[in-house]
Formats: structure tokens, sequence, C-alpha cells
């Protein structure tokens, strides 16, 4: 029978766990953290929300374009999204890490105290994970939260409802295009576009705010791209959607960089803006107060059977079909490591 | 700006994930399934147990060793089990899948199958998912359970108590060397042994009558080896051990493929059986009929200064420094890559 040969050039799995965990602070929820077979957490008065998203180097990242805090920032933002555009408030998560050769425990120890920051400032507690061996880096966060209220969900839009999205669209996608040398860019444009793929923000404030109005939009996080993530909206609620290609918001880095050209605002991906609907009633003006940051009107609800159509400049409705949202299954891996 | 070329061949990802989640059966406790940014659970007046891992391919598996089917299944199995080991009910579990090129939609609903098949036989519903572009096959499952009462855990060993495991230990540790043709076997004790890796079960009735007893019993599964997991509990409970190695409890398989070599019986990892601490005046005949499966008092809880000791079959005690657990982060690639 073979001898298990242990390298000593990597920490091992209990060696690294005990590192990554030490310390940790937890809220009164948690009863048990990290340490044991699972964590034990105190009951719940609330409806309890759950997801789950990974981070896969070469498909998602690169580790010349971030530092280890920041990718460990980051995996935890995109699952505090979804809680987000559910309109919960995240409070417990699980973290797998699979861990390949050439990383050095010191990696980790950076890792860990950016998602650990990212915990604190959601007021996330970690309570426990897993590590494995693995042939790229992948970060796995699985999140719960609780819900006051109405949870936002995305087969809720009604005919009639108007579409809003907060902030700016396709920066992010420009930004991981410019990190991998497609696209070129300079200076503050450069910065701030890098910047929003790199350390994007979730809305959880503005996911709150929107779980307390009645009747409670329909919502999603623009994680796939604007025409993708909302094309979900319309096939689990049924209806069909028009787009006003004039209001997509845009930053002005966007414009520097790509003029008028709307495929990353419209299909990019990564934003984690929220995209929801709302009767008819709302305006952008009122709704960036109430909420805090910009909200632009991009459009309506209508019959299923119109589909998703698109309003161009001259008033002209065109169909969306061939701009599809970014399905990073299909593009990812692929794009990155050309 | 590049366009984002298609692949065809491969299902996309949300293709992939309608696929996968159509007619999952759900429970009342889910108040809403797959499809939305998070799942929505009612609220739960237990305390909830939460758990992650993951299996990944070439560290875990190979893909000739075991059906897709199978595979889906194990990859619940080994979260359950940390369930089991803290005397839960497991109930919602969330799936992240990271897919290579190469298998095909036929492939994921052989592995769904699987997963959705032993989720039915918990009792578990698969709320949500996600599906990210990898270089290795891999699965993570993140799984909730409740506990009633007091969850078992591994810092409550007392100096004095006596250690118990369900079940034979090593049986699946040879199996896997056997399927990477490490050793040799044939015909039965071959098929039990495979079988005790592949398709290794929970030992949740066992870890919820645990629950039961009062004192709550210590108790940890036993995926890392006996030694390693043993370990574990002597750690956070601050208390040592001496085990007697002619108590080990080996199948009649184990003994014709390994003999005398307690090695796998130690240290080899994936049992998923449970280890137990327990104040003296339990039987193994009593503890047996009460858990349903057979129960082996393998040695004794004692004082932290003494550490972990094997007891030989000549009385004389061994230190067992020398022969840790399997730690699959240092071993599992390089093994199953030779």
């Amino acid at each position: 029978m073979p001898d298990d040969h242990k390298s000593k050039k990597q920490p091992g799995e209990f060696e690294l766990i005990a590192r990554l965990c030490a310390g940790l602070p937890q809220s009164s929820r948690t009863i048990l953290g990290p340490g044991d077979d699972c964590a034990v957490l105190a009951p719940s008065r609330r409806p309890q929300l759950l997801t789950i998203d990974s981070m896969v180097e070469s498909v998602h990242f690169n580790l010349e374009w971030l530092s280890a805090q920041q990718l460990g920032a980051r995996a935890l933002t995109v699952n505090l999204s979804d809680i987000a555009a559910m309109g919960g408030t995240p409070h417990t998560c699980v973290v797998n890490l699979g861990i390949r050769a050439g990383l050095d425990a010191a990696f980790f120890d950076r890792l860990y105290r950016g998602l650990r920051q990212a915990a604190q400032a959601a007021a996330v507690d970690i309570v426990g994970g897993n590590i494995t061996r693995s042939g790229q880096l992948t970060l796995t966060v699985a999140l719960l939260g609780d819900v006051t209220g109405q949870a936002l969900r995305r087969d809720t839009a009604r005919i009639g409802d108007e579409i809003f999205v907060t902030g700016t669209l396709g920066d992010s996608a420009l930004g991981w295009r410019i990190l991998a040398g497609e696209i070129k860019a300079e200076g503050t444009a450069r910065k701030y576009l890098v910047g929003r793929f790199i350390a994007p923000a979730a809305r959880l404030l503005q996911g709150q705010e929107l779980a307390r109005m009645r009747p409670a939009p329909a919502a999603i996080d623009i994680s796939d791209g604007l025409l993708g993530d909302l094309g979900h909206i319309l096939e689990r609620s049924r209806v069909g959607a028009e787009v006003d290609l004039a209001a997509l918001p845009r930053s002005r880095h966007y414009v520097t960089v790509a003029g008028d050209r709307l495929e990353m605002a419209l299909s990019g991906g990564e934003d984690y803006e929220l995209l929801f609907c709302l009767r008819p009633g709302h305006s952008e003006e009122a709704l960036s107060r109430r909420l805090g940051v910009p909200v632009r009107r991009i459009g309506l609800i209508v019959e299923r059977r119109r589909g998703l159509k698109l309003r161009g400049p001259d008033g002209r409705l065109l169909a969306a079909a061939a701009m599809r949202g970014w399905d990073q299954l299909a593009n990812g891996a692929a794009q990155l490591r050309k």
C-alpha cells in the first residue's frame, strides 16, 4: 500500500483553515462559528434568503488584474448583490476555497483579509468553510440573508410597469476588457472603469428601500448584462418590454472609451446595479433621492407577445434577439484566455 | 470592441440551469425555489446548521471511476455527513457546478438525476444554484439543516469518555486505491470496497439518535481519516486519547485486501462513519441496537498532556504523531494524477 507523501511547500488544509478563521468576529446570531462539522445559527423569525456564487481563475478573473485582497472582497460582493436584488439583509456565509499550487500562505492571508473586511462592512458572519486542492483558484460563497416583509422577485412585473436601473451600465465590462488588453484606455477613464470591475458595490440599501414599496417591485441585479437580466424578468413574469436606447445610463468614462457604442451597456455584464419595475408615477428624481443613487427610467413592460424590443433614437423599434446578455459560460474562459 | 462569440457545442448557462431545475420538488419550507436571485425559505424555530463541501475532478474523483449519477449523489452525501455529525436533519441546499469542456447536456442530466434522488431520499430541497465554466468538473454544495435540542460538537469530549465509531474504517480509502490501480482486488472484495468509496452513506439517523443522549456526546464524521478527525476532537476539546489498535473495526473485505495492515483504517479518509465520545457505561451491543448499525469502542479520552497514543496488541502505547490523517489538500491531487 502506498504511503501518503506530504508536500511541505504549501500549507496543509487544516493549517490554512486555522489561519483563515482565527479571530473571526461573530454576531449573536452565530451560536457556533468555524471549526466544527457545521456552523450553528440561531433560529430566525423572518424568511431566509439563500444564494451561492463562484469566481474561477481564468474565467472570472486573472491574478495580474487585482490584488488578493480585492479578490476576496469581490467574491463576497457578487453574492451580496443577489441578496440586494431580493431586498434582503445578508447575515451569514460559508466559503469554499479551491486552491492551486504556486500560492503561498501570505496570499491566502491577504485574500481572507479582503473577504473579512467586506463581510464586516456588510455585517456578515463568516461561519465556516472548506478548502480543497484545485487546478484553478476558485472562491465559492454561499450566503444567507433575511428579508423584512416581501422579497423582490423576478416574476412580478406587470404590463404597464416602468423599468428603472440604478447607476450606470457597461463600465465593468469595459473595465475587464481594458485589463485583458482588448480595449485601450488611459488616465481617469481607465482607473474608473477598471475600478468598477475590480471593486463593484452591492446595492443593498437600495434593494432594502425598494422592498418597502407596495406593491413590491419586480427586481434583479444586473450581473449577466442588461438584456440578459431583463430577459429573466420577462421570462419569469411572462411579459415583454421596450427599452429606450437613448435612456441607457452610461458614465462619462464609458462615453470617453466607447463613444456611441452601446454593446457593453446592453450586454456587458458584471454591473451589479439593480433593475426594477414600478407602476407608473415615479419620477427619476424622486427615486434617485429615495435610493440615494442616480436612477434612470429605461423602458416599459408590455405584453408578452411583443417580446423584447429596443427603441432607437429615431423612435423605431428593433428586435433585441440578436443582442443577448453576456453568457459567461459560453464566453468567459475563451475570452480571458485568448 | 470585440463581439462575444458564442460556442454552440455546449449548452449555455441559462439553458443548463433551466434543464437541471425543471420540476424540482419543493417542500412547504421553500417559499421560492430556483429561478430568482436567491431562494426564499420559511423562518425556522430551531437552530440552523450550515455547511459547504466540494468535489473536484482529478482531486476527489475521476469520471472513469463512477457514473455521473453516482457523482451527483455523492456530492450531496458528503455534506449530509456533516449534518449527521452534528445530530441534525438536513433540509435545503444550493449547488454550484463548475463545468468543463467535453461534457454534454445528457451528462448533466444524469448528474442531476443522482443529486435529485439523493436529495429526495434525505428530504432535502434543492432551491437554487449557479453554473460556471471551469477547468475541472467541480460540484460544491452548501447545505442547511436544523437540530432538535443540542448539536453534537467537537469541543465537548471529557477525560474518561469512551470513544466509539460506527461501521467499519478504511474501506473507502482501499476502494479508491483499487480504482486508481494502486491496489489489486477482485470479486466481492473489490465490489464492496469500491462501492464504499463511490456510494458512501451519511449516518443521519445515527447522528440524530446520538443528539437525544444527555450529556450530548462529542462527535465528528470521519472524512479525513480516524486519526485526523479524532485529532480535531482532541484539539477542540483540549484532551488526549488512547486508541486500541486491536479494536479498530475493519470489514472482512478490508482484511482480505489489506491483511493486518492498519494504515487505511487509521488514516484512509472518506469513511463518512461517525466517531463519538460517551461517558462510561454504554456497551457496544446496546449502542449498536440503539443506532441500528454496528458500533465499536475503540479507545478512551485522557488528559491533554498525554496526547494521542495508539495501544498495540502487546499493550504498549505508541505515539500517533507519525500517523496523521489523510490530508487531501497535500496528497489528493498528486495521488490521483500519478
